[in-house]
């Protein structure tokens, strides 16, 4: 996997729409930054009420900004959810920062249009404290175990149910299936679901993400596998989506700590989750610990984050200060 | 028709080639020089002979510079010439410069070989005394009146045929058909022709445009018009060729000044015509010129570009410096 084949089919997606290539790839090359990382046709939530979505112009991960290109007489649509799209990966934009390039008729007005933009992307860059993109490390686990978390509103994926069991120390060289238990939390199995119609599942994972749903065709077997959820199996989850990658082939993108919601389970007739958090701790291989961890994260009485150095933790506390986060230091 | 439409339709003609979409848009955007025509899938002859063509990637007419992407696995594809690409406008790359960027599987590397060409084109650009790029002057045909010529190696294109007649003064406001006699020169008609099958005719334009050919599939309409144009009709053409606009539909290029070529025509059983320049005076209308020449240049005993100021005369000399064209000074 390489960067330039990711960039090359961001500018691509746009193809069909002259506009868009001609602002997406003038962004993209006036930036001119390989630590950059740049999503194009990103699907986000609009409205998690109503269920609708859009796709998004231009999406910076790193900086949680959105760029929409407005092109005369086209206004951004907005869709309902489709069974296409939740093969997708989709966004929490909620607290994305949103730009808009108006289309202008005119070679030199837009350029300048264009690059008043770039102007202000670069300025974030800057100013904030972001991870420099990189391919091959954002798609290893132990990225993740040496940091001591996985955070779901940084859209981490994973290439195999493998690499995401690895995240919490199974030490896995292969495996077949779409999860496995936690070899170090006996409440937790690790799960990688799709959530478009397959097979005889129909999961569904709610807009805000909140929430999702296990659902048998079968309806017997729904039942089996609820009560079987209810009273047998473990009560949380540590969950991947199966969405396609921006690369070709599907990859799983981290999506939280979801516990099971009884109550919601028997009004909906199956399986119901909730989540408990969007932070998860991760585990060395045999939860033997290289590094002396320097602190904890508890939220809502679970330990969210290990921290085994300052940097790490001063980035995670200045992006969540605003949370109810308490602090163990050791 | 504006810069934007343009540019943005050329970056989008790359759209199912995502290697050569990002390589032509990074130079676009980082050569960043609203002066500069760019072209790209631009038609070229790669061998007068065998009628062989090739879309060039991308193409700088004012430097008279392509630029070809290799791609991996991926050789640049030669055609014999069909009727859909008689319908384009193919241009003479023979003394052009060629550079070629090889496709490479990694981004900054990518950059790299993409930037270093950049430099070049603009280093070009910088020591060249080009015109710079203005849509609606190249259209309008009192810029060439002004200039005192037109040069058919600079693909100069016009709207309508109105326009076509008006670089040699007819002062048309409006005209039905596809030529007019010339005003001032009793040997030239002025035509635009289709060179692909339409109607009865099948005109044929070869591959170095030395010859053209007008063929009428009615055979005795044919021999009918070969006579009236061998006997009755003028002997010289300034022609203009039929081909699909980059702003969408079609315009008239300028391909050069022809005569009746006798012995081929009775030889092929259809008129044929060589070209005796690809330089052709223009004249103010009712050839009433309102400013004093400085200089004409004469080429095989004919007049084929007068000068009004010392400039343009420059430009010319520079440009043809290795012609056999003979001044006169004035």
């Amino acid at each position: 996997m390489k960067k330039y084949n990711f960039i090359k089919k961001q500018l691509s997606k746009t193809n069909k729409k002259n506009d868009e290539n001609y602002v997406v790839s003038r962004i993209w090359h006036l930036l001119n930054n390989p630590d950059v990382k740049m999503i194009t046709q990103q699907y986000i939530v609009r409205d998690v009420e109503t269920k609708t979505y859009a796709l998004a112009d231009i999406y910076f991960p790193q900086i949680n900004m959105i760029i929409e290109i407005d092109e005369p007489y086209h206004l951004t649509e907005e869709m309902v959810l489709s069974d296409s799209m939740r093969q997708h990966d989709i966004v929490q934009a909620i607290e994305c920062e949103v730009i808009r390039i108006k289309v202008i008729n005119d070679l030199q007005e837009m350029n300048e249009r264009i690059d008043s933009v770039v102007l202000h992307i670069r300025q974030r860059f800057e100013t904030m404290d972001y991870k420099v993109w990189d391919v091959e490390q954002e798609y290893n686990p132990m990225t993740y175990v040496h940091r001591g978390y996985l955070d779901a509103t940084e859209h981490i994926a994973f290439k195999t149910v493998k690499d995401c069991c690895n995240c919490f120390g199974a030490g896995y060289k292969g495996l077949q299936g779409s999860g496995a238990k936690h070899k170090f939390q006996e409440a937790i199995d690790i799960k990688a679901l799709k959530f478009y119609p397959n097979a005889s599942w129909d999961n569904e994972l709610n807009a805000d993400e909140q929430f999702f749903t296990e659902y048998h065709t079968d309806s017997e077997f729904n039942t089996a596998y609820m009560k079987k959820r209810l009273y047998e199996l473990r009560q949380e989850i540590a969950l991947f989506a199966h969405v396609r990658s921006e690369f070709g082939g599907f990859e799983y993108v981290f999506k939280g700590w979801y516990k099971v919601n009884q109550k919601r389970t028997l009004e909906l007739g199956k399986v119901c989750y909730e989540r408990v958090s969007t932070i998860m701790p991760t585990y060395f291989e045999g939860n033997q610990e290289p590094f002396e961890k320097v602190a904890k994260a508890i939220y809502n009485h679970r330990e969210i984050a290990f921290f085994y150095d300052e940097e790490e933790l001063h980035r995670f506390l200045e992006k969540y200060k605003k949370a109810e986060i308490t602090y163990e230091f050791i």
